[in-house]
């Protein structure tokens, strides 16, 4: 067990060594480490080494000038600078939450960006300004449209905050898929199948094994047999609002995540493209009124009537509760992780 | 077969003889005619009668004020005054319309509404201005979120309509559900038995009897066994955004769209809420740049490999194709729908 103020300091100290500033560099911690305490172990920490896979290969640059490249009264395009997605999209939402505090709402994409962590983060950013925010990316090829045998989308999360009053806040943040991709790693790791619907193989047959995407297989839209096509739509808006609009890669085009694959040939925009928005309550009615409404919207679900043995949660109970566990009990890792980030430590001369 | 000219003019007379203006009554049946075209027929002329039954009962005012009662520069609430959803919601997206123009963006909730018919027609609207639309509706509660038995939630459906240049526009509408309630109306008529994953019985366990709902079953959200809380965090999401962000009603307090049932006692709002947007994709980057990229977007992902003997489709494909197939051929009406519009016709001494 590690405690959280234990990993910080430690991804600080990697992040600083790359060159970010200190400002940044605990930004992109808060940042990654939300994903560790939310119990989204894919996206934490364990990915520090990819990050820094990156910038050794010179993908990610540690100082970059985020700027407004286009923009109206409530949207704007920003390129990243090949920026951290971890410091440029939340930068990027402090853009969106002041022009919503002018306009009412603040829609930005972002170009020449890289990988920003968990959607629910940056999402999460607009709650104590009373305001909704919103956040999606587009991510590295691995899933297939409806009918479809290439891998054109990734998981292409979407996530939503919205602030009540005295009841937690309302946190929907979920991949486009039937399921992320860090929970087909789980599997992996445990040598376990997946269930019937999460991939196909590389023909379009349903599969249960766990490493069917390194046999040219794709993972498969939400929604199942008769419905994956509104999985496959949501994910292809994600794309189209991520990247269309901005001007990065889109499609079969994002650039992988590892730094051991190529950049794909031809690229039809900059880097990887985030949508990331935030809108005030009170540009519909009073803050007091919207959130005392979400008050009882949240407790009429949780009191409603439920399966024996089950519970009705709200969208963000799960990750709340395991966020307050592990920031009394520690932080569990894995020791393939404990490895790379003690290969980390020596690479830059740090203490683990 | 009738043409849609036939239905049109037919449906028009009704709405005006239910005391629309002619304007209104046009819109009304435009909005609720791209239902039939689009073939989605649960949601078109076969629903005229319960529009007027609704009116009959005092709940649709064909005279409404729809007016702005809070605004910002790119957001609002709208009062709808009872209205007719079919004629509030496309007013509505024009004042979205109006303030993208000025913003760069214009979100809408609405309240004190009615049913409005495809969710995809108002999304569409914003097409010809060279902007992205969004609608959404909160709708009669059917649907138990997950592990519960209460019906607290509609098929809260989601349209997102984006133009393209040479390409046909993609438009994506999809309930939050894993089945739209008109494919479940579908096989009650048919008496066929319904597929796992759509519906739950009393006592939540997998039922196939498509008139489950009468027995006190539920509606299941986007996503199957592993991944219904995705469905029913976005089903959430539009509830949200419609009715608490509005002031309509939300949850199990919707007033449902059959006359015969009583309205829910202690309602938290005033009728049903909608959310309707417009962004300007020149709010983001160039119009025409945007377009060629959304060409190249549609055209990667049609002519991507297919499974043997499948079509990779585009959002918005299947209902394209109906629609000119049925502006040619016309459009087949099911008896039970016929003897309702002879019924009218009696009623309001027109000719079918």
């Amino acid at each position: 067990m590690f405690s959280y103020n234990h990993l910080f300091n430690f991804a600080q100290q990697v992040f600083q060594s790359m060159g970010c500033s200190e400002e940044d560099a605990r930004l992109a911690t808060e940042c990654l480490l939300a994903a560790d305490l939310r119990g989204v172990d894919s996206h934490g920490i364990a990915r520090l080494i990819g990050y820094v896979r990156l910038w050794d290969a010179g993908r990610i640059n540690p100082k970059p000038e985020i700027r407004i490249v286009h923009e109206t009264p409530s949207t704007a395009t920003v390129d990243g600078d090949s920026g951290l997605g971890l410091v440029v999209a939340p930068k990027v939402m402090d853009i969106a939450i002041k022009k919503a505090e002018n306009a009412g709402s603040g829609w930005i994409s972002v170009k020449n960006s890289n990988h920003f962590g968990i959607a629910g983060y940056h999402a999460m950013r607009a709650l104590p300004h009373n305001m909704i925010g919103w956040a999606m990316t587009n991510a590295s090829p691995l899933v297939s449209p409806t009918n479809g045998l290439d891998r054109l989308l990734g998981t292409n999360p979407i996530a939503i905050a919205i602030p009540a009053n005295e009841e937690p806040d309302f946190i929907l943040d979920m991949a486009t898929t039937t399921a992320a991709n860090g929970k087909l790693e789980v599997l992996q790791r445990k040598k376990q199948p997946a269930p019937l619907g999460w991939i196909q193989t590389k023909n379009g047959e349903d599969s249960t094994n766990p490493e069917e995407l390194k046999l040219g297989g794709a993972m498969l839209p939400l929604g199942g047999a008769s419905a994956s096509y509104k999985g496959y739509g949501l994910g292809s808006v994600v794309d189209i609002f991520s990247a269309v609009l901005s001007g990065a890669n889109y499609g079969p085009w994002v650039p992988p995540f590892v730094s051991f694959l190529p950049l794909p040939e031809n690229p039809v925009g900059e880097g990887i493209g985030h949508f990331l928005g935030a809108m005030r309550v009170d540009g519909f009615r009073p803050a007091d009124e919207f959130k005392a409404h979400m008050d009882n919207w949240i407790q009429t679900f949780r009191n409603s009537k439920a399966k024996a043995g089950e519970t009705v949660l709200i969208p963000g109970d799960p990750e709340r509760i395991i966020s307050e566990q592990r920031l009394q009990e520690g932080i569990h890792l894995l020791d393939p992780v404990i490895k790379d980030l003690e290969e980390l430590a020596k690479k830059f001369s740090l203490t683990f």
